[in-house]
């Protein structure tokens, strides 16, 4: 397992005096993600959870649609490997998923929409079902699950340098997180890992470190989980899909407060 | 101009008891960056400075090396326009310019290197030129100017949804600044305002209000901007790529107090 973080030297000014001493400094590397060999997608992550990574990131993109598609998935870690180089995923899929592979949820959206959000949006929503779950969780319920996010973040703590993405089921009982130096990355990880457990994604809620963007906002869409909750605000284009494909979008969620911007009856309200 | 932020409908959960209200978030929308009427790039962005962000991100990228190779840049904002659709920047360049749009930095870095940190870094470093500016600023200069970021945070203020970058000379008298949803896209606009006004970046330092990446540093290097600092973490290659290429990282720089990772004679240090 590669370190998540390294000691580097650092020069701290403090008040006016400097004082030199190693502080840790959250590792970024490269990851290449291959299908059947071919060079698909080039990341920059945080070492960890590579094979998750991937198959979260095939999974969102909309390239994997079921796990049974997936022939094999392989990765060597960072060290010298005689058939595959360090930081490369190599993955062999099913040939109804590899033809899939040429149009990308986003970049198909980009292309044929009329370049205003509200065409994107439409344009996603003929392509992604609307989520079918009907959770609900008590907003106190949803407070006491991101309470526990920080624990999570064991990188973070000592770095200051990721974010972390959870995945609970409203009870706690299920609680899947990840970190990374990108918010796609943590989302995808953690997608990953509950596709790989063969989590049942309608019985899950996302607890988000960061803000949602309307990417973030798709990639919980896309595995069709029911809320996103986040520490920090969403956009309007995020609001928007969330609206129309029946995702509740959470944001501010912070001691015991909340935003609702979307589909507030899974929390109770309206 | 459109407005960079939206009243929308907001459940608000505040110690028990819901109140509905509207209530500020940030707009986020598709922009398409043409080169002489041909799609190239696709951004998420904040409405605002769509010219500059396209001239950033093609500086930044390495396809466009000097204003003078930009013969037009043309944004009809987001009204219907009989000969450019809404959310489009087209960008004119110079046949040199233009021939250097399949060799982006990054992809070539990346498809190129053995697929480790260090190897990617060194191949940018054989790509990108050493920043050579001798900048120096007293760290207690720098605190201030990052004090004064929050100024040209309105958007922030009003959605908490945007990350800001501003470029500034040691004596305050420069101080570009700019906002967007995502961190990439705020340094590209400040780096195109700076270039069309045509500054010397050896001049200024960089203020991000967020965390140094790879791409980040990378971004800063390429404009031969000699300073970043961030008010958070920078990650282990965003620092090697800076070591390499006499580029100076300082982070966490909060209140009295900052991190200076490489370079610390920029800052009177070392």
């Amino acid at each position: 397992m590669p370190e998540p973080l390294s000691e580097l030297p650092v020069w701290r000014y403090r008040q006016g005096r400097v004082q030199a001493a190693p502080d840790g400094v959250v590792v970024e590397e490269p990851l290449e993600i291959r299908l059947a060999g071919e060079p698909f997608q080039m990341l920059m992550r945080l070492p960890g959870l590579e094979k998750e990574l991937a198959l979260g990131f095939l999974y969102t993109e909309g390239i994997v649609r079921d796990l049974a598609e997936v022939i094999t998935i392989h990765f060597c870690g960072t060290a010298t490997d005689p058939l595959l180089p360090p930081n490369v995923v190599d993955v062999m899929l099913s040939e109804e998923a590899m033809n899939r592979r040429g149009r990308r949820h986003l970049e198909v959206a980009y292309s044929s929409c009329g370049l205003c959000a509200k065409e994107a949006v439409d344009e996603i929503c003929r392509k992604v079902p609307r989520v079918a779950s009907t959770l609900t969780i008590r907003p106190d319920r949803l407070l006491a699950l991101m309470a526990r996010l920080p624990e999570a973040q064991d990188v973070f703590q000592a770095t200051g340098g990721t974010h972390a993405v959870a995945l609970a089921s409203p009870d706690g009982q299920i609680f899947l997180s990840a970190e990374d130096v990108g918010r796609h990355n943590a989302m995808d990880k953690v997608i990953g890992q509950a596709l790989w457990e063969k989590r049942n994604f309608g019985e899950l809620v996302a607890l988000l470190s960061g803000r949602i963007s309307f990417e973030m906002a798709l990639k919980a869409t896309r595995a069709g989980i029911p809320l996103l909750a986040a520490v920090s605000a969403p956009t309007t284009m995020a609001i928007e899909l969330a609206q129309e494909l029946n995702l509740t979008l959470a944001g501010f969620v912070r001691g015991n407060n909340l935003n609702i911007y979307t589909h507030p009856q899974r929390l109770g309200v309206g």
